[in-house]
């Protein structure tokens, strides 16, 4: 298939290993990174789910999503156009066009997307605007900081787009975690899964992967730590696991 | 000090090891744990700090408190007369008479309390009334379920008490944390340190310790996680650490 999909010259093809897959990414801007990897290994997914991804970006999260399950309906949404039409392009490369990517902002999808997705995803940018300096590749800028979306406008849009029971996973700086559960309980978004990230056992967490049910009663299940690497710098097995094969998610 | 504080007979006196300090418990109803021992070495306490613990049980919060700072003014409050006696007893029996322990309720403590500390803690009852089988042993019955004070009426006195940019520290089941987060943002209790308890390194948290600041800006630290056994079951460092002595607390 590789021939028939149009590489421009600042982008790259790169390997997802993961299952042969392949991703189009600009050399110059936004790449996808292990966090996108992190979150499409946490989401509880079953058979013939409809998923959606709010904030695509190169559509890496539902390529992932689609190795962990048989028959899924899988959509990503992202606002950069031009990033859009390379995440399409994406999914030619791996033959996988019945992944759907609209280019658009997820906070304006029509009353038809209402209540009908079993799992909403999303890796939204970490940073409100009063926080760290902006960047000056309009990429980066939306990738980082919520220029596009409040924390709060995702989490409205999210709840509106699931069916009652289905679930929102996030992955966030664990920082802001306070923020995010208040956010999700004002809509109705009950935190069942949580993990923290941390880059080193005996180190601080650094990012906190959460799953939510719409319209669930409380109780929380708190994961054993993800660590990424290793005292001597070397990736985590479990690390090594998400990007060689083997059964990988949380149990 | 031993031969002029009277035990009675169904007491024992227990070492609590660190700093030769002694405890009195009753031999059949509730006897401190370990997370009473968490909760006293993670809370952040400074020098002349006005403290309050609430639900002090035993009283072993303020002991272990007190051998973590000078000059603290400790003050326990607990609802069970018999309990509270038992505690003014262990004050005695360690020759911190300086440490005040009130009977009465918490939720009834006068305004001339409001706005006074620098910090509150509490270990208190895990459970809702719904939720597990209610013990026939007051004591033990009391110290597990909320029969006396609910989740969000400790917050409310919690927040009632504390000056402002005080501390509220407690100790609680992880399941709990996305009720307990909302609790304390409505009460302007903003978390900011927080760390998970795992049994094992790679089993599922059950408790949390949680710090929160009263008015402060959103922002929170998650430590490295706390883990009680080392594989072969034996204690880890840092937990014989609080027991024999060193520097344990999170930094």
């Amino acid at each position: 298939m590789i021939d028939v999909v149009k590489i421009k010259e600042n982008e790259t093809v790169d390997d997802l290993i993961l299952s042969g897959l392949k991703i189009i990414q600009k050399t110059s801007s936004f790449r996808f990174s292990i966090d996108a990897v992190l979150l499409a290994h946490f989401v509880t997914v079953k058979k013939k789910d409809k998923v959606i991804d709010l904030g695509t970006g190169t559509g890496v999260i539902p390529l992932i999503i689609s190795t962990r399950e048989k028959e899924l309906d899988l959509t990503g949404i992202e606002i950069q156009e031009e990033m859009a039409e390379m995440a399409k392009r994406s999914m030619l490369l791996n033959n996988l066009t019945d992944i759907k990517i609209i280019a658009g902002d997820f906070r304006k999808l029509g009353k038809e997307f209402n209540n009908k997705f079993n799992l909403v995803v999303s890796n939204p940018p970490y940073l409100p605007l009063n926080q760290g300096k902006i960047s000056s590749i309009p990429e980066i800028a939306l990738s980082r900081h919520e220029i596009k979306c409040t924390l709060g406008e995702l989490m409205e849009t999210a709840a509106r787009l699931l069916k009652n029971q289905g679930r929102f996973t996030l992955i966030h700086r664990a920082e802001r975690l306070g923020q995010i559960i208040a956010l999700l309980q004002k809509e109705k978004l009950e935190p069942k899964r949580m993990r923290l990230v941390h880059s080193h056992f005996n180190k601080p967490a650094n990012l906190v992967l959460l799953e939510s049910v719409k319209g669930a009663s409380p109780s929380l299940k708190v994961y054993e730590p993800l660590i990424i690497y290793n005292q001597d710098g070397s990736y985590t097995n479990e690390i090594l696991n998400y990007y060689f094969g083997g059964e990988a998610c949380a149990t």
